[in-house]
């Protein structure tokens, strides 16, 4: 059960962030149905590079964290909170060996990204995600929203970084 | 002996690039002396996203790759050779364990970004850099080119990744 509860907790973290938000956290929208972000930012790949990161556990990947302009301005100010419009996003892949590398160095020591793993976003609206610390949480696989269900932890797991506005990923310089 | 050769390869490769081309190359300037690249690029910091790396053995980095307009273009056109005006640039940091980002998954797994550890450019002039598949090499640390003497091998160790123009790093979707 403990272990269980762990891999709960993991994957939501890094896999799941609001878009869904649980009736329990209040955040729903006029319906009372919860709130989804299901469109991915435009340009995204084009945004400026934040930093990379490096997961082991259930998750075993590697990435980078890009900003759009609002969060990159905010962040090389080191201005907090970050200000609506902010848009953060985490490009996850596999953590894999890289041959050709490795061939070259002589042993075993190079990783990269291998298949992508899914697509996170914070998306800062004061406003409209209130009672979710102002961000909106987006996880996608395939192009597509995850399941609702992996992503309730998103927003109490990201809750715990208050000190930096709920991000964890801090600008490489 | 063995070890040691290993190291010098290694290190020249990832931590060292052309800038300084040894007279055995024959790449030199009209004087005979041997080319640096001693400026960094401006504007590096602001260029797109390539790929994120991390290196274990002598290296223990964790990093990413950025192009120039130039570079990435030709990198999502899967163009090959890289067009002059091309510059990669590499960010190399201390892989090191994140505390604040373990404490919250309950278990050691998240890395990230420590200290800077140099910071590289191969940039793209045929004629320039003629002697040295096209490519100039440059590693900076502390914002200073790095001894000539670490610089040597690179072309070489670069030179075996002949089918994607001396590049190793791929472009992550």
């Amino acid at each position: 059960m403990k272990q269980f509860t762990f891999l709960l907790v993991a994957v939501a973290t890094l896999i799941g962030v609001v878009a869904y938000v649980a009736p329990a956290f209040g955040n729903t929208d006029n319906d009372g149905a919860p709130l989804f972000v299901t469109t991915i930012p435009a340009g995204y790949r084009d945004w400026r590079w934040v930093s990379s990161a490096h997961e082991e556990g259930s998750l075993h990947s590697i990435g980078a964290v890009l900003g759009n302009d609002v969060a990159i301005k905010a962040y090389r100010e080191g201005k907090l909170p970050f200000p609506d419009g902010a848009i953060i996003a985490a490009l996850h892949y596999s953590h894999v060996p890289s041959a050709e590398n490795n061939k070259v160095f002589g042993q075993a020591q190079s990783f990269v990204p291998g298949p992508p793993t899914n697509l996170q976003f914070m998306v800062k609206d004061t406003a409209k995600y209130a009672a979710t610390g102002g961000w909106g949480f987006a996880t996608f696989v395939d192009g597509k929203p995850a399941a609702a269900a992996s992503m309730k932890s998103c927003f109490p797991c990201h809750n715990q970084a208050k000190a930096t506005d709920l991000v964890f990923t801090r600008y490489a310089p």
